[in-house]
């Protein structure tokens, strides 16, 4: 097979040290780009050479992409087949079983589980498939099988939406790929019970990276009002109920979100310490404020304000703004929890903006604990900025 | 009271409105400091006020100190005695008796707890009090007797020991304040039990800024191997010995150290399945490598080697050798963990250097968590600083 792989070169400047020391990436101005190279069908794979013709691994390539080609193995002779997968996962699903008593976690967070650009969340017997990269979703079939055989799932959906689709050339598709489903997929988690739409939800219709920080929160929740803002399904709302909050308030702008929510809840047998407002949580907030509504703890955990650098003071002002509103919700002596999913937003900015919204709100802070995503969701160290979760529980003055 | 007190002013260009957002420090340069404010007793109280006279608050001043006051209280009018140190102390043990079902705890954390300089940690029925700033070192009976009164503990020693009291111009001791001891304290955490030498250990006698770690690391450890370097008195080891492991072999330099790990593991039950090695950690890592011993869990936790800004660049080095010396002592696909409490080495740093150790030993990695001091250690926001501890939980390559 190797014979027959076209070879890319990195450039002579480029720094081929990185790569032998792990950093997955190529950018498309670290190569020689010749026609060839750009002639390259996406998601196809090739051999790196660094500006010296020593081989640096296989790679998939896709000329559409800025990171235009991604180490696949640093072996040049590997065959990326259903074994060479198969294989991953077995290495994956080995971290997993460690970690977590049930089968519900994300099996797969792309190159730092070895397959670049691919993301698997596996809920019981189901899998979600998000290929992010071009030979992933060339190659879905064949990961399909493999996660069938290495995990034993009967249902295999492929989610294809998202912005990462997007950078890489890839259209938006939903599909499923084998087996049946029948409804929304009851979740277990934290003592929490989630109900997930794997095909009509957003990303893979839950968010296992905010696990450890809903178990953050649950232990300031007991006996405690809370008010869960952004709350999607119910993440912080129901796993502060299963930890013996006497009320949480679920706050979103999706209907369909806030009626998953409802149903985890009532599978939970909580669902009269439930309630819900669907709008805009931006004026939610405000109208609660209005309304003299104080809580325990207060979690904000809004859609990525900013997703990339030019959405970075915008994005901000944002959290600033949430945080402004949400402090002055939180009663005396009580707890506030603000989450950013932006990559281009880094912690400090974060924490400041967050502490500078609370401070405009009125209130004095401790910063108790500083979460992020959890362990299912491994970075490679040299790809620092996959650090994208964060969590921020604040404790407010008396 | 307030009238009888000295003034104290910040200089035309100092920034009075971080002091008015909770910035609890006042540097040497930003005061007006005519002979008057140096002739101010250290630890005494003292109004501030911005350069237009407008009040900030109460404060506490040390002319020796580089931060040469310290805000008490934003109320000028405030009484700082046992009183208002109680309001403080109940304030922190809400806090600490929500988060944790057992005395065993932070009390206070200084700044972030509203007691400057002041860091109390608490064993159940006795409290160990470590006045860091001159103004705790002055009234430290009366937080004794404030202590004893809203947390009901017996004992209470003073222990001045450690750097930051040298740069507040404090003398060393080690005192017994109140109540009495008779030898050391069984500390349960985490499912283990630690033996803390109140009266003789290194800090406390016990580090409760690893009990978020110790719990990662146990989610790592049932049925493994584990080695624990600069064990201290077995904070690692002892919890994967609760969590299931098979055994733990813990090293450190302290034969008082390691007596009381073996103590520990002896009220767990567990002493069959811990060993000892004592003498210089680097030392044991290369004999242990000569031998060919191999852990599915190695845990690194040494001293600051990084304890100021002077020190970084020895101290990254120190890290990046610890990494490079554990990395091939980790059976393939095993774990490692490393560990810096080093304030001027940020995460970013220490993760570059441990992640180049662990490629110098010769292996590839996923990093899969980075944990922090648990929440009984809360910071300022305004003080991004006081989040000293991390520690990288890697899975290295099979």
């Amino acid at each position: 097979m190797t014979a027959d792989l076209p070879t890319i070169r990195l450039r002579p400047k480029s720094k081929p040290q990185a790569i032998r020391h792990g950093f997955p990436w190529v950018f498309a101005d670290e190569l020689v780009t010749d026609r060839r190279t750009r002639s390259i069908a996406p998601g196809s794979f090739a051999l790196l050479e660094d500006a010296e013709r020593r081989p640096l691994g296989l790679v998939t390539v896709n000329p559409e992409s800025k990171i235009i080609a991604r180490i696949m193995d640093p072996d040049p002779q590997a065959q990326v087949d259903r074994d060479w997968i198969a294989a991953r996962l077995r290495r994956a699903l080995a971290l997993r079983e460690r970690l977590f008593d049930a089968p519900f976690y994300r099996l797969v967070h792309a190159e730092a589980d070895g397959l670049p650009g691919t993301i698997i969340d596996r809920f019981g017997d189901a899998a979600v498939i998000q290929p992010n990269a071009a030979w992933a979703e060339r190659m879905a079939g064949d990961i399909a099988d493999a996660l069938q055989a290495v995990t034993g799932v009967s249902a295999v959906i492929l989610n294809g939406q998202g912005r990462a689709r997007g950078l890489e050339g890839l259209p938006e598709r939903m599909e499923l790929l084998a087996g049946g489903l029948s409804g929304p997929v009851e979740v277990p988690m934290n003592g929490a019970v989630y109900l997930a739409d794997l095909m009509g939800g957003q990303k893979t219709g839950l968010f296992y990276d905010q696990r450890p920080n809903h178990a953050f929160a649950q232990r300031l929740a007991k006996g405690a009002r809370v008010l869960d803002v952004f709350s999607h399904v119910g993440g912080f709302g129901l796993a502060a109920l299963a930890a013996g909050a006497v009320h949480a308030t679920c706050v979103d702008g999706s209907a369909a979100a806030l009626e998953l929510a409802q149903g985890g809840a009532r599978a939970m047998g909580a669902e009269s310490r439930l309630a819900i407002r669907q709008g805009d949580a931006f004026a939610q907030m405000e109208a609660l404020a209005a309304e003299g509504a104080r809580f325990d703890l207060v979690i904000c955990d809004p859609p990525a304000f900013a997703p990339s650098k030019p959405a970075l003071e915008a994005g901000l002002r944002a959290y600033e703004r949430v945080a402004k509103l949400a402090a002055p919700l939180v009663a005396p002596g009580g707890y506030l929890a603000l989450c950013s999913c932006s990559h281009a937003a880094d912690l400090a900015a974060f924490r400041n903006a967050s502490a500078r919204g609370i401070g405009r709100g009125g209130r004095r802070m401790q910063l108790l604990h500083t979460g992020q995503a959890g362990p299912d969701h491994p970075t490679l160290p040299q790809l620092a900025e996959t650090g994208y979760l964060k969590a921020l529980f604040f404790r407010l003055d008396g």
